[in-house]
């Protein structure tokens, strides 16, 4: 792709342009980048690096100061100057490296497809290996990648990508563009025992579903639990990181994004537009409102109602946190 | 299935006689159950639901006093009085939504099964692409749900019901009526590796296995590592639920519960009737006695030797490491 | 095999030179060990068990002087002596309780193998099941166990052992002699999310790979993600316990171990020989140098630039995170 193409694209600025005709093949990073690649300053921490790239040619920002860096050679560097470098790169990413096919269309003929199935004849691929369960449902341009299990009733919207080795149990209901990593069980039974008066436990019934809403994107490894009745439900545009817990009857609200290994217990229900860092923890039975950021390793016990920062071992809000941090380590130097 | 016919399975007293012949065909929570829907109240939280349910009938306790909560609307609302409502809900859970068949009686004719293994002719279920490695043996009424693996020389007790895409690593031992949830690994080598002097590790091989004894349910995504020499054991009754560590040589005992994400570390013992929250870590070649409850999230670094509750980032009994963190938030107001 | 035989295997020195034709036929624990098993001392911490031990024969080391602990019974044990006892357990425990073969050399026949996929015609094994897909390259003496999938592009180098329901993404690239354990991903999307004006998230393609160079070993139902540009990287001799995350980006030096549970947050570099406990948390975009020891439970915010132990809910230095718990500790004492 020439430069000029890749400028228009973006409707940005090139700007040298005797290299209008620079064939680019491919992205890059600004510290990798070869002569043939292009890449882009999105974040200020990166223009350090500006002054010695080999890429042949970097996106920049409209305000950039090329100046303040000056080059170590004597090669001229052609710029595109855009409005936002990092959309730019993203809408570039997907042109110039795009998507290996992992699945072709159709079913592979080692899939175990039950008879009472209904799968859409439009663009679907199921792979080697998988099952499909009785009365489950498939739409339209589904990829179900190899060796995943669909177990009875389930209901899979259009144009949802299902990677290997993923298990879905009986009943859920997973919405349209939802994203599916490998190794991830979605409908297990919730963690529900009463206990016998020998200390013995006696097992709950797990009668409810999951219900994964549209847009969802869940990582690897994750489990997400069915509800002991009625639904546990991930709300449109959640999107979650790897090895995620979510037990039975939580709800997680539109948008909020989850990262690594943390877990929401038995109930709870979070809000939207939440920001959950990695190894969090939730207890169950409470709720957390909208707009909550949670940092990572955090711990929360009781319901958070007002949309803020929080942090701690156990929570409290961010500031608050700091500073009895600070207070402790000042104190211990005192005591030292 | 009449309110009369339920009130009877229930050893219960129905309210309103003339509601004796009402059909009820499902079971729901009290905020959202329908006409021909039943419903409980177990937890007095939820009494404040009471006035405004559509639900056909309402099992409460013997001393419930309806009168607290009048009716919103006219409608006649029969209730079923019992010793214990939450007990008479499982009952009726099991015997209203009975569960989906996820399997045929049979082997899938796409499982591989070697000629060596034993397998009962008593109602087994073996699904699509199960592999069964040489001398594993399987007892009566069985069901392994499609795509698990159980490698050579496992032996699965009867009763036991194995969900799909879980690995059962060569020589295990599970007991009788044992559930195990899917992606879930047992038997996977320990973490042994011995330093040699020049920084690099030199694998300790992993030679013992893992038994799991009657009565065990273990969720998704669990891992549990075959002991090096010897055994490690999950003894008969302990629950665990869904992303739990469970390191080589390690012992459970009976009837402890284990929430999500916790992990216990190599050699560790656990004793009876314990009660472990979520994310609980608990180092290795330590002991814990029978009846301890630890809070969520604690880390456990030294053996516990009093029964009682126990609690925080570096575990203390729960009283003193409350105390301590309303003196640092006190202090730290001082300090401010 | 004969004591004499062992004990010359072990450059070693029998004790009782009568014993010299006695049979041994396993290894056992000190305190489980039968007369015809071998056991030995390698810890202080089992000298206890010596006086009881019914094992045919005690593996010590030259300066264990067992008059310290006399027999309780009157039989006559012999002992070995030798440099290293661990070693010589190591040594024995390969040569009395060799591995089951779990695969047979060949391709199974119910295995889906891509028509351009490349492999070794050298000792291969590939389970019941497997998925090989387009352009993969296998080479010699590689053990793929049952129901593992390898998606178009993954390149695995000789010897490496891959167990049961393992799923590896396009392009990933696996050294030599790697181990890989079961419900492990490696290459899954990196957890890329661009926030739109309105909320939503669009997702930002991933279009690096996963590299897991020479002698590493991985436990169960890790997640390794791909890379969003360019490589995650696992250096050679790297050792991963289960359940843990490596996020896009990331890098690990050589021979670093990490223990179960662990996470590292996106674009993280640690450096080599560190030692990383279970249950530890590091935060994304910073880094950790060579020779580091994280104790288990630790977070960690901040670059860590000089070797040495830390600890703490906040990392500190181990010291000082022991002293400043001592010093809370203390002052809730007074403060009561």
């Amino acid at each position: 792709m020439k430069l000029q193409e890749i400028a228009e694209l973006l409707s940005g600025e090139l700007t040298l342009p005797e290299f209008a005709g620079k064939e680019i093949s491919g992205i890059g990073k600004i510290e990798q980048a070869g002569d043939d690649e292009i890449t882009f300053i999105a974040n200020p921490v990166y223009e350090k690096y500006f002054s010695g790239t080999s890429a042949g040619c970097v996106i920049v920002s409209r305000k950039f100061n090329a100046e303040l860096y000056p080059r170590l050679d004597d090669r001229k560097l052609p710029l595109i100057r855009v409005e936002d470098p990092y959309l730019s790169f993203l809408t570039l990413l997907d042109i110039l490296s795009p998507q290996t096919e992992l699945q072709k269309v159709g079913i592979d003929e080692t899939a175990v497809i039950s008879d009472t199935a209904e799968i859409s004849s439009d663009e679907v691929r199921i792979g080697a290996h998988c099952f499909i369960g009785a009365k489950v449902k498939i739409g339209a341009r589904v990829s179900i990648l190899p060796n995943t299990v669909i177990l009875a009733g389930a209901e899979i919207a259009d144009d949802v990508l299902i990677y290997p080795n993923v298990t879905i149990y009986q009943g859920t209901k997973i919405g349209a563009r939802v994203i599916i990593h490998s190794g991830t069980v979605i409908g297990s039974d919730g963690f529900g025992q009463a206990k016998n008066p020998d200390g013995t436990f006696q097992k709950i019934p797990q009668k409810g579903i999951v219900v994964i809403e549209d847009d969802v994107e869940i990582g690897s490894n994750c489990s997400i639990d069915r509800a002991t009745m009625g639904e546990t439900i991930i709300r449109r545009g959640v999107k979650l990181d790897n090895m995620i817990q979510i037990a039975h009857n939580v709800e997680i609200g539109e948008n909020t994004v989850i990262a690594a290994q943390s877990g929401v217990a038995g109930s709870t229900k979070i809000g939207k537009n939440c920001m959950i860092g990695g190894k969090v923890g939730i207890v169950g039975h409470i709720s957390i409102c909208d707009n909550v950021i949670l940092t990572a390793a955090t711990n929360v016990s009781k319901s958070i109602n007002e949309p803020g920062m929080y942090s701690g071992y156990r929570s409290q809000p961010m500031r608050a946190e700091l500073r009895q941090e600070a207070t402790i380590r000042g104190l211990n130097k005192k005591v030292k």
